[in-house]
């Protein structure tokens, strides 16, 4: 991950200007290097070079430093179907999804140590499928304030979210273009038809 | 549920014909009275009248309860795809969806004390979600073995399973006809397109 990248990840307060950045970067490399049950809070703020305070002052536990993400993820995806101009409720959905990917674009690296520390931990696998399921609900209520009737709006959404998953494990996989992923998949998902 | 329906869920063990179907029902019924976190597996077993021993053989813990269809429920989708005479991916899943909610059919009354029970919680919820998730996987694995490449497995089997869910949900909530929803869900997909 670039500096420039940290940074952005981090608060962007006065005393601390990238802590929660280099937070974040040093929990990942740790959960990669030693696994997730093996890492403690203080292992991370070591590495981060600041206190467990810290720490503390910005995520309530370790767990919470994978999932810091998923409010700024779901706001990308309701405010993408609240401003849609596409006509259909899949294409709103997939333009959502698509505005998704390229924020998250830069931040492959970390996407990558993120899942495979997910994927060795099935409560931490059970957190992000619930986090995805918040996210389907999301889309699918930004989907009936467009107009779009049930259950069409929440059918709409879990493709939406589907469309997600499989682009982003293609992304992390081998293909370098995330948003291009969204757009191949939603591809696919029309030829499935 | 008819008494021929717990039968039907019940262990045929020489025994006791149908402990096991008469302690899903106590337990659902005290889930739904008291909250599951307030029920024991003592009340559990007091409600069916047999003993707490009765209950650890057949299931290991009161959670277990509700989740101990997701194995006849993978085993229905699976083998439904792999004797499936659909030509696509989508009508594959589709049937296979449809088998699974015939299997369910005339547990509507299980399925909705269940499907309340674990909304309530969220660590119910996210077991319930991975489950979801390893039954998509499942359905993945079994479309690759009939030639089905990827992504378009995945996203097939993914698909299938958010048809399930809100197929599900209508027909817990107000249609009677689990198979009618499965098929009315699946042509609200197609129309989404």
């Amino acid at each position: 991950m670039s500096e420039a990248a940290i940074t952005r990840l981090g608060d962007m307060g006065r005393w601390e200007p990238d802590a929660k950045g280099r937070l974040m970067v040093a929990a990942l490399e740790l959960y990669t290097e030693r696994g997730y049950e093996q890492t403690t809070v203080a292992d991370i703020a070591q590495r981060a070079g600041v206190t467990e305070r810290t720490f503390f002052r910005h995520f309530a536990d370790k767990r919470e430093v994978l999932f810091d993400g998923a409010g700024t993820l779901q706001e990308t995806v309701v405010t993408a179907i609240a401003t849609s101009a596409a006509q259909t409720a899949i294409e709103m959905v997939g333009t959502a999804m698509e505005r998704a990917a390229e924020m998250m674009q830069e931040r492959r690296d970390f996407a990558r140590q993120r899942a495979a520390a997910i994927a060795a931990n099935p409560s931490l696998q059970e957190r992000e499928l619930l986090k995805l399921a918040v996210l389907g609900a999301a889309a699918a209520s930004a989907l009936r304030d467009r107009g779009v009737p049930e259950p069409a709006a929440t059918l709409a959404a879990e493709v939406g979210v589907t469309v997600f998953k499989v682009a982003f494990e293609r992304w992390i996989d081998d293909q370098p273009d995330f948003p291009a992923c969204i757009r191949a998949t939603l591809e696919g998902l029309r030829a499935l038809q």
